[in-house]
């Protein structure tokens, strides 16, 4: 059986379920885990800006961790973490088969079940990545540079440049924290970002 | 409204689900939190010998969070913190009624909804109060004496003093640390409280 989790955001995926996947994949691999970050979808255009911006590849598509189904990858049960997102119908295609082992969203919970205990992190801030920079910490460790920008986005993203209701103090602490890591002027970065995800119409280029 | 979160564990409460309770209201009150602890059942007799043997009162029974059922103690909408399960059935009646802001738990989770984003802290360890310590620990605080008492007495009740298959060496670690803050022998006092819930058959006194 693969030892590997696999770590994904929900379908449909914004910023944060692309940038917060890459983050935390590379914290899991500084502590030596097993891990491969994947997505569930196309990404759209503000997220190609941002992997463009910090020469960061995008994770590889997931179609279905069902060890029965067409295409499957997996052979046995494959573990998962899901970021920004818990709820099943916004998650991966044959998640009923599979182990999560873990949780880190900033979402309310949908009829939520596992068949194991497993660890969740959950906080009712704006974005998964103001989690996330709390366990680096945790881990007394600080995103390199490029990390650093793709969390930066993802709380971007996530709270339109501070202005959503969702948005607290704890999102602005660590987005100015990120953006010092990422060499990037915060307000410049957060306008061109969103400017490129609302320009071109609502098509993604990969469609 | 209320703005006290009740603190509870699950119906026909075990010694983590009273005294993990203890230990998280001690805690959020040092953080100038209002909160109470309460729980959802009678004492058994392992639970009883702890707050004995400690000189902890009991927290008060709750019946329901239903504003709308006989007996309810809130006219609004009661915000609820959940130790050590998660699951509807297990909780309390009215909870479908009530804000679960916080979820502090080590097991499997099942068909688990909120209405809101809240603050979850599940993990795979044998005990709530081994994941209650890491939380002190976050806020630069350690439990006083008799909390102490309380989350080692909670430890070694769920972890069958280490015997358990759930048992992990972090629950060990907690416990070992516990002891020493409670001033008590760890091995002595285990072997005791586990044999006091043992004894005089299965009732509780105040069945
Ligand atoms: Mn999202
Ligand atoms: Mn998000
Ligand atoms: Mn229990
Ligand atoms: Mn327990």
């Amino acid at each position: 059986m693969s030892e590997k989790a696999l770590i994904f955001g929900h379908k449909n995926p914004d910023t944060d379920s692309i940038c917060s996947v890459l983050a935390y994949e590379a914290l899991k691999k500084q502590l030596g885990e097993n891990v491969e970050a994947r997505r569930l979808g196309n990404l759209n255009k503000e997220t190609e800006f941002v992997l463009n911006y910090f020469d960061v590849e995008a994770p590889k598509l997931l179609a279905t961790v069902d060890p029965n189904a067409e295409g499957a990858e997996n052979t046995e049960r494959q573990k998962v973490i899901l970021i920004d997102h818990n709820e099943r119908i916004q998650s991966v295609d044959g998640l009923e088969t599979a182990q999560i082992t873990e949780v880190i969203d900033h979402h309310k919970f949908g009829e939520f079940s596992t068949f194991e205990p497993l660890m969740i992190r959950a906080e009712p801030v704006g974005c998964s990545s103001t989690i996330l920079l709390t366990i680096y910490k945790e881990n007394d460790l600080l995103p390199e540079k490029k990390m650093a920008g793709m969390m930066l986005s993802a709380i971007i993203s996530d709270t339109l440049l501070f202005k959503s209701p969702t948005c607290t103090p704890r999102d602005v602490k660590a987005a100015e924290e990120l953006a010092k890591i990422a060499g990037v002027d915060l307000e410049k970065y957060g306008m061109d970002m969103l400017i490129a995800g609302a320009s071109f119409g609502d098509k993604s280029t990969k469609e």
